[in-house]
């Protein structure tokens, strides 16, 4: 373990300074171009699922209803990928629609609703200002459909157990706070898997009837190693005040294609009834044949997991190299740190002294793009410029390790820079 | 032809009542069990799209930009699937987005997005009463939207040119009325392509910057025989002030798949930026496998239009069997009207007297679904309770004339217990 440079003198910080200055010119002398910015897949990971592009070469196109799957009909889905997702997911079919490609645009689609039409009440937008609950760091793209549909958003912080529940408790007290975003297993971008507790403790919350929790569970099945986190499923031990609460989502764009999945919402019994009441005007059915593809192709649950033992193949020695990178570069310096998650999509890098922003333009200059620091919190202002999101699944191990080494030199100069003002 | 039943005396009436009573019941005797209800393509022509399924074997995932189509990214389409459709449609690439499978879902999209989020200006929802033309008989989805997002609904009668454009010059005078929805070729339910003098009229309309016409074009190369009609295109007659004025939709639906095909939308660039800004929160990308799926299969807009002559072949004795039933059963009896189409999946029946419920509630009785009567009139009310629209692509030609011989004699009993009261 390297020396802090908490209990380093000036000189050995002004040293250590021209010593990574060096290093880091260096490094961007190699004129790399490099894009950790978003949780894709790899060329690789699309490959292991490409038998599902000819699953329906038999001509069978009948779902188990005896319904011809390229015609239309069938608005909640078919029977047997309804099924599927309800098994995976440990609800009800009666529980679960099929969706398009998209969990995101089941979650738009759904605060829309809300806001609009209501959620079984009168629309949030014709009840005062609203306001969501944002666990942060967190994901982007929930921000930004709160921002869109002009929803105020709070930041929560996280905890290793999942979201500061004290402050969630306090929260919801306002009563403009109508909901609340979650990725509730291996949270992007920590990779963090809510507790027990905390799982109870949300799903016991004192709120109104028209509060909704959206359970983005984008990273249900998405273990690393065979370590595997537990998330208690907050459908079971929901109360009965709070039967309406939680809105599920998930889906295969990390299991099949990105571009190409099948989305699933689960939700209780009413909830369902509400969304079909939109749905039946915005759309005669999803894409049924590329639901049969992925039952056809996955068979069950089981055939889920073991086709996510592939990509975990695959991405284990990635996460590997990042979190090898990391320890080797950073560990000891009293400048950062980092989680090491057992599943999801990111690791979760914290920087201090507010240099997160100076890493980020230190990396571009030399040729990495990171995900936009700040993008992890609501409106893109992280209160402290620390939160970097390192997506590691895109690149080669190989390409992975020069864009990890150069991150490492850039964490330790802006740090330096600022130690040596 | 047969004597009208209007310069018949009573006991002629009667004794025909008695005549086609007797022809109904036994007709109800057979047990008949058939849906005319939705404009689905018959399995028959689902297979002729069936090549599509393995069209992406070659394992050749890039589209023309160099991008894997099964990885994220691209949310307006991939290049090669916007350049066909934009083929098809005669505008520009850039003034295309290609969607999921479903045009109503573009069409639900755009006009909620105008209700809450504006068309470049205040939302609709924020400016009081917002009211939209219907030209009717139409269809009844476009209808449903209005009703759904708390849009009034005007009717505007439609005429052998287009809906009447002098009833809409009128109306437009209300600056409540913020948007219209057409089918400007081949119409659903009657088969009315719009006038060179109508699509003027519409391009000239006297309208607010934030007026808003849906152009359905879903029968756009759905032709029945050689005849085609000729449908001006908009976009190139589009004076200055209206330039954003017309979002058009268009999709595969009866192209390939139904429940699989892809949808898209094409209007102005402005349009086109303001949508993805709300498309750029709500998704990812559309499935872009599916597209280029399409563009492989299809190549280009002359593989569209031979694929249409396949469907062609398959749908033209299906509507000549209605209308040589009609023909032979109805005609110069002076109780309903009825078009013969060049194109689009409907025939529309018009019968006389207020008899089209009764109609239906006979037809219903002895197996045969007609779509509900009322539907192809906002809020389900057809004023003179006249139109029946009929559906003949799911059927095989000899159910089909099975179920057009009830209807034909549903028709006749209908009218006559008006007549014989």
């Amino acid at each position: 373990m390297s020396k802090s440079y908490l209990s380093m003198t000036k000189e050995e910080l002004l040293n250590e300074y021209n010593s990574v200055k060096a290093e880091y010119e260096n490094l961007k002398a190699q004129g790399l171009s490099i894009d950790m910015s978003r949780g894709k897949p790899g060329a690789d990971q699309l490959d292991i699922s490409d038998g599902m592009l000819d699953v329906l070469s038999d001509g069978n196109f009948k779902c188990e209803n005896g319904l011809d799957v390229r015609n239309y009909g069938i608005l909640d889905g078919i029977p047997e990928c309804k099924k599927l997702f309800a098994d995976l997911l440990e609800v009800k079919p009666e529980n679960v629609i099929i969706g398009g490609n998209s969990s995101l645009s089941l979650m738009y689609d759904y605060v829309a609703q809300c806001m609009f039409n209501g959620a079984g009440f009168a629309p949030w937008s014709q009840q005062g200002k609203v306001k969501f609950l944002c666990p942060c760091p967190g994901y982007d793209r929930h921000f930004a459909i709160c921002y869109f549909l002009g929803i105020e958003m709070v930041n929560i912080p996280m905890t290793a157990t999942g979201p500061d529940m004290d402050a969630i408790e306090e929260a919801v007290k306002d009563s403009s706070v109508k909901g609340m975003f979650v990725v509730p297993k291996y949270s992007n971008p920590q990779g963090i898997t809510y507790s027990k507790e905390t799982v109870e403790r949300i799903a016991n919350l004192d709120v109104a009837d028209d509060f909704r929790i959206i359970w983005d569970n984008a990273y249900i099945v998405h273990d690393l190693g065979d370590e595997s986190d537990e998330l208690v499923n907050i459908f079971d031990i929901l109360p009965d005040k709070n039967k309406n609460m939680v809105v599920e989502v998930a889906s295969t764009s990390k299991i099949s294609y990105p571009g190409a999945g099948v989305a699933c919402i689960a939700t209780s019994v009413d909830n369902v009834k509400e969304i079909l009441k939109r749905l039946t005007v915005q759309a005669i059915s999803y894409d049924k044949v590329n639901m049969l593809r992925h039952v056809r192709f996955f068979k069950n649950v089981d055939g889920i997991k073991a086709h996510m033992k592939l990509h975990a193949n695959i991405l284990k020695p990635k996460f590997d190299a990042v979190i090898d990178t990391l320890n080797s570069d950073l560990a000891g310096l009293g400048i950062a740190e980092w989680n090491e998650p057992n599943g999801g999509y990111f690791i979760s890098l914290d920087v201090t002294g507010g240099s997160a922003s100076r890493v980020g333009v230190l990396c571009k200059d030399a040729g990495v793009t990171l995900t936009s620091v700040g993008a992890t919190f609501p409106y893109g202002k992280d209160p402290s410029d620390s939160n970097i999101r390192i997506a590691p699944t895109f690149p080669t191990p190989e390409v992975l390790s020069k864009a990890v080494k150069v991150l490492t030199t850039a964490v330790k100069l802006a740090c330096l820079e600022n130690l040596c003002k």
